[in-house]
């Protein structure tokens, strides 16, 4: 492996490469940001060697690490391009869409459908990070269908990148991120805006530093360029995920509103079980 | 001051001696729990010096750090007891039902209504820890109606504590915590409802860290026993807040049924003002 380009030289396009650099330093890393500033800001934070629009040939590895709304015209014309030799890898987080619309191309085989579960509540090539990846998911879908050859440059750069390989087929994957990521995305903004439109009447609602709050709103901090295209990729399964919350929200509502705060007590205790899977986690 | 009650040895109340006897090593703590294996506990790991149920008469403060819905009772029949240099405080998270129960008691004035704004989803006196208070928010409530001498106690302990204190009144208090704490905690415990629901089809739907979820679904793994009474004093306050949480979700999702991702983006990123208000906190 000798050049990676990347496309999209944000928060994890570029925390894949700072952590790449410094486990394979040999490689050369090209790529682009449709952001002039973003492009330019890559360059001076040693991201990518060169800024370049389009991939040079001898590219072994291409990576797509644009908007959830952008991946799909993004990766066919990438497709269309490349030569024999070149992996392309998403970093999409939905990835059913995805798989469909490119499930018939000639190049298939040259495409990993990947998603590395990490991030913070920040965006752009200055929130990257080198260790934002390390040891944490990288999810793989329809592995089968990418060629035996290029995918033991994707498992290098994985392995290098300390990253834990999940498997998964591509409804599953969405059906499950709509439930453990995107909802949680939801909940947190719609929490910030609860308090925001109260803060409206009432002044110094905040300094509660202490109160949960920080840590249960922390994803409204979010960049709604990320993440609006990423409920409108998984918008079945999102629905359905905002349904049962919303359902259970209200039934909540009802026991305390019926002052039913014995089996309030119960439901809770029943909720703590999550402890144990979160634990499990570590 | 030479002798201070704990009555509730968990959390707060445990976290309160650890970090005061380092500051006032001359002071002897005596407590009392009414679970037998806590009161122990809080021996054993140095909370208190001896356990005792009915607090000497020599006693300068009594606090109370027992869940919200015990508080009303306990602070009746303590007033009733105490002499007239013993001061009371509270550390209950609602305020308001509380400060009218007592509004007329002979002994108001030996009464500090008080709040510190700290905590985890951790409960017991094993969950206690020494730096728990540091630089977080005291809010006290109605302060005019404590003694002026027995409140200068308790301004050298807070100070000693560390902690930043704010008044409010007890009918704004317990509004603004709905919004910023209680509503917090029930969002969680609804998130983590929602995905072990579905966990209940779909297996590994988790060894997601990363996602986001961990951090939004934190609360959910606080005490029943503490929160149940905490949503059942502040009702009112909690169901207003929950109506307005459901409404905002309610609206949020028919904009992603109705296709509308350019205002959900608009909506996104009018939440994202958090990040100025959060930071403010700092």
């Amino acid at each position: 492996m000798k050049k990676i380009h990347i496309i999209g030289l944000g928060l994890l396009g570029g925390s894949f490469a700072l952590a790449l650099k410094k486990k394979m330093p040999e490689i050369e890393f090209t790529g682009f940001d449709i952001d002039p500033r973003n492009q330019e800001d890559a360059l001076t934070l040693g991201i990518i060697d060169r800024a370049l629009e389009i991939p040079e040939k001898d590219t072994d590895v291409i990576i797509l690490a644009t908007p959830a709304d952008t991946i799909s015209e993004l990766l066919k014309k990438t497709l269309d391009q490349i030569g024999k030799h070149t992996l392309v890898i998403d970093f999409g987080s939905t990835k059913e869409k995805l798989c469909q619309e490119v499930a018939q191309h000639p190049n298939r085989e040259n495409y990993l459908a990947g998603h590395p579960i990490a991030g913070t509540e920040y965006s752009g090539p200055k929130a990257a990070r080198e260790d934002l990846l390390d040891r944490k998911v990288f999810i793989i879908c329809e592995m089968d269908r990418t060629n035996l050859h290029l995918k033991e440059m994707a498992y290098a750069i994985f392995d290098a990148l300390n990253m834990k390989l999940r498997f998964m087929n591509p409804d599953e994957h969405d059906r499950h991120l709509a439930f453990v990521s995107h909802l949680s995305h939801i909940s947190s903004f719609m929490l910030g805006k609860t308090v925001l439109d109260k803060m409206q009447d009432e002044k110094n609602i905040f300094d509660m530093a202490g109160s949960g709050f920080a840590s249960t709103v922390r994803l409204a901090k979010s960049s709604p360029e990320m993440w609006a295209p990423i409920i409108q990729e998984n918008k079945a399964n999102v629905l359905e995920a905002l349904d049962r919350y919303i359902a259970s929200l209200q039934n909540f509502r009802d026991k305390i509103k019926a002052d039913q705060f014995k089996e309030i007590k119960g439901d809770m205790r029943e909720i703590n079980r999550i402890r144990d899977i979160l634990d499990l986690e570590k």
